[in-house]
């Protein structure tokens, strides 16, 4: 039997930040800037605002800032809040074997943190990284090949609380048997259910594990036990949340191999699956000839896993819309983009997206990459169009480059800050490894009392 | 499809105290007087002392008072707090089907929530019974026959954060719609791994419950909305959560049967499997010519599930043996009772009780009802002793009695506090039903800042 909770409490205890490899620490830079981008627009979402008069009444000291909302609560609930709003517009990360988004409850955990407690830019990198290393790790140990976990179950919602926990608890110097009991604290409220998809709720599982997490490493920290083997024992969360689990995914090579850098970020504001067919559609548009308005059929052939998460050819409202796949083909031909906007509701009900959205066909093709598509339209004319993605935008082998993700992060900041201070803040974040007291970011530029302002 | 979300919001909504039978309220105020002396005596374990430590750096105002530690935070922490002191006993309450102890959250969370804003006794037993109502009706729908849920999964987990969301949603008098949504971010937040069993961790399960189920309740009065049947749709609770669900379960003859009434309370501190191999043991030591220190070995026939749970021959240290079917046999049949003092260290450790551990074989009887048992003593001199329990203490055919309620709360009760004062709280909590302010009773017999002292 692998030894799972206890060999991660080792390596996580003993991990130094000058032991990562430079690409690692390079990369986690723009892992932050990513996630900072979504938390500053999702914050405009009113969703965040319904969450936060919820959660106010029985929030603690103000220890830490509500980005965006010009509030500052304890450090738990401002964790739930952030991460809520790096959820909200479905545009932050994507772990791609497992659909995990391993970055908003660790990041939103340390920055409130952070705040409470000065940190280092490279104590909060270290965090970040082994946070979201052990969150991806684990995803795949229910939830990648050869595991697999229940379709139902949210790999984001399950392995969040765990990252969180992790990231806190290296930041509150927890021993050994402390980390191990982090762990089982956190075996404890991880959760995950898919059926909320779609609707407000869903993004409560990532923002809640934020929360947990924090709070598994401070029940450890304060002597609160766990079993041993709560991970990988039996009735563990192993077994419990997998069909088929693979237990050394977990642990394989920790220290060597970094799945951190499996990470990937969002070029559109949607589910993962939808990219390659957005990014064929866009290619579409360029085919001479092409019009949106001419289309008279629109079939998209995609990974089987888009048709199981995406397929839903009438969404109600734009939460629905949100993770559509007829709807991001549909709005990206008759826009020539997709972006925030066409995430929004003016867009959900232009009647030339409806109409278009009538039109598409999915086909999930077992054959096709989880990052490839091929969109053939069928014109009224009866020409065929056909476009192939093999890597879409977005893929490992397409990543954003980082003058994408600054394009990415610049049109985000801007729904909420004004231009010059939202490159300011990309500076600030682009420079975090440099910086002395980390928490200082969300304080300088998200003041308390001023809502939707800035220093 | 049975339409199950949409279903109970329905129901609880339109559901009126005045409509409830007269049995019903009779039993929920047995219910709430049990649940009272678990928290009073847990609350004197060192684990809740170690989550309050841990909590109370984040917690938000003094709202409400966690009982027998002296102190006042916002509803969610003292929930939390109050419903790990019920729960870290094993001593509460158990609804059989499911081995769901369904009280701890619910009323943790209404009396927190009581002390906030008044409530009337009739207000707050209404609710209890509501939440206990669904949060017994989910157990059944995922785990009682012909359901089945994965046997790693803790119902007592799973479902607390429904009867807290429930009871609170009823309290603040949600509409039907916003009361669909509070399920739904009650199902984003629904956990319950098991390996955390026979460990502090494993009762965080439940207290999260409380908590969540409080938020899912505010966020949905905040309008922060869920999907339409995130309990019963595709990916829903009940797919995830169930191996095999019974939707059914859930709705059928809702407001005329009550599932309420199959709630029973523990007659020993520790896991309801364990109850008639104790029984019988109790019942042994009454044989003619029985000595415990004469036992040369015990042969325990119990129902499937106890071996399944409480198969632990060697426990290591207390919460272990809390969990142990053979600790439990050999410390009732050394001490001649089975109460708190049998699940603490002392007795844990005490030379007679390892030895006679030692001698305990244990054996699954498919054919015995899950409150009954069979014990044979095969004795030193060669002769052999057998006692069978058909239905144990505590089982629905031989509940306590009221008087038999009373003594297991004064014997907790004293733990804590003076003989009279537990008898006045006794009182109290008896005469709920006509009280005008239930939250001052939490007030009145745990003062804020005397530790563990009363008025």
């Amino acid at each position: 039997m692998v030894e799972v909770t206890r060999t991660l409490a080792e390596y996580i205890v003993g991990s130094r930040y000058s032991d990562i490899p430079e690409a690692v620490r390079t990369e986690s830079i723009r892992t932050f800037v990513n996630w900072m981008g979504c938390v500053v627009s999702g914050s405009t979402d009113g969703a965040v605002e319904r969450a936060m008069r919820a959660l106010a009444p029985f929030a603690g000291p103000e220890q830490a800032t509500v980005i965006g909302l010009g509030r500052r609560f304890d450090i738990g609930t401002t964790a739930f809040l952030n991460t809520l709003s790096n959820f909200i517009h479905s545009y932050n990360d994507t772990h791609l074997a497992t659909v995990a988004h391993p970055t908003g409850a660790v990041a939103s955990a340390l920055l409130a943190m952070a705040e409470h407690k000065p940190m280092t830019g490279e104590d909060f990198l270290h965090a970040l990284i082994i946070g979201i290393e052990i969150e991806c790790r684990l995803a795949n140990m229910i939830a990648a090949p050869p595991a697999e976990c229940h379709f139902g179950l949210s790999t984001a919602g399950m392995t969040s609380v765990f990252g969180a926990a992790v990231a806190a608890g290296i930041i509150l110097r927890l021993d050994e048997d402390q980390m191990v009991w982090a762990l089982g604290n956190a075996v404890a409220q991880a959760s995950g259910v898919r059926s909320t998809h779609g609707s407000m709720a869903s993004h409560v599982i990532p923002a809640h594990g934020s929360r947990n997490g924090i709070v598994a490493a401070w029940l450890a920290r304060e002597g609160f036990e766990c079993s041993e083997r709560s991970i990988e024992g039996p009735k563990g969360f192993a077994e419990v949340f997998a069909i088929r689990h693979h237990l050394p995914a977990a642990v394989d090579r920790l220290g060597e191999h970094y799945e951190f850098m499996a990470n990937v970020y969002k070029p559109f504001p949607c589910g993962v699956v939808n990219h390659a067919p957005i990014d064929a559609c866009l290619r579409l548009l360029r085919e001479p000839g092409f019009d949106s308005g001419d289309v008279a059929q629109l079939d998209l052939r995609v990974h089987p896993l888009c048709v199981k998460l995406a397929d839903r050819p009438s969404p109600r409202h734009r939460l629905e819309a949100l993770v559509s796949v007829q709807h991001w083909a549909a709005a990206s031909l008759v826009y020539g983009k997709a972006n925030l906007d066409q995430g929004a509701a003016e867009c959900v009900e232009n009647p030339a997206v409806v109409a278009l959205r009538g039109k598409v066909r999915i086909e999930a093709d077992p054959g096709l990459a989880s990052d490839a598509a091929v969109v053939s339209a069928r014109m009224t004319d009866g020409r065929d169009l056909t476009v192939s993605v093999e890597h879409c935008i977005g893929s490992h082998e397409r990543p954003m480059t980082d003058a994408e993700l600054d394009d990415k992060f610049m049109a985000q900041a801007v729904l909420l800050l004004p231009a010059a201070i939202s490159r300011e803040l990309l500076a600030t974040c682009r420079n975090v490894m440099e910086s002395g007291d980390v928490g200082s970011i969300a304080r300088q530029f998200f003041r308390a009392g001023e809502k939707r302002a800035i220093a």
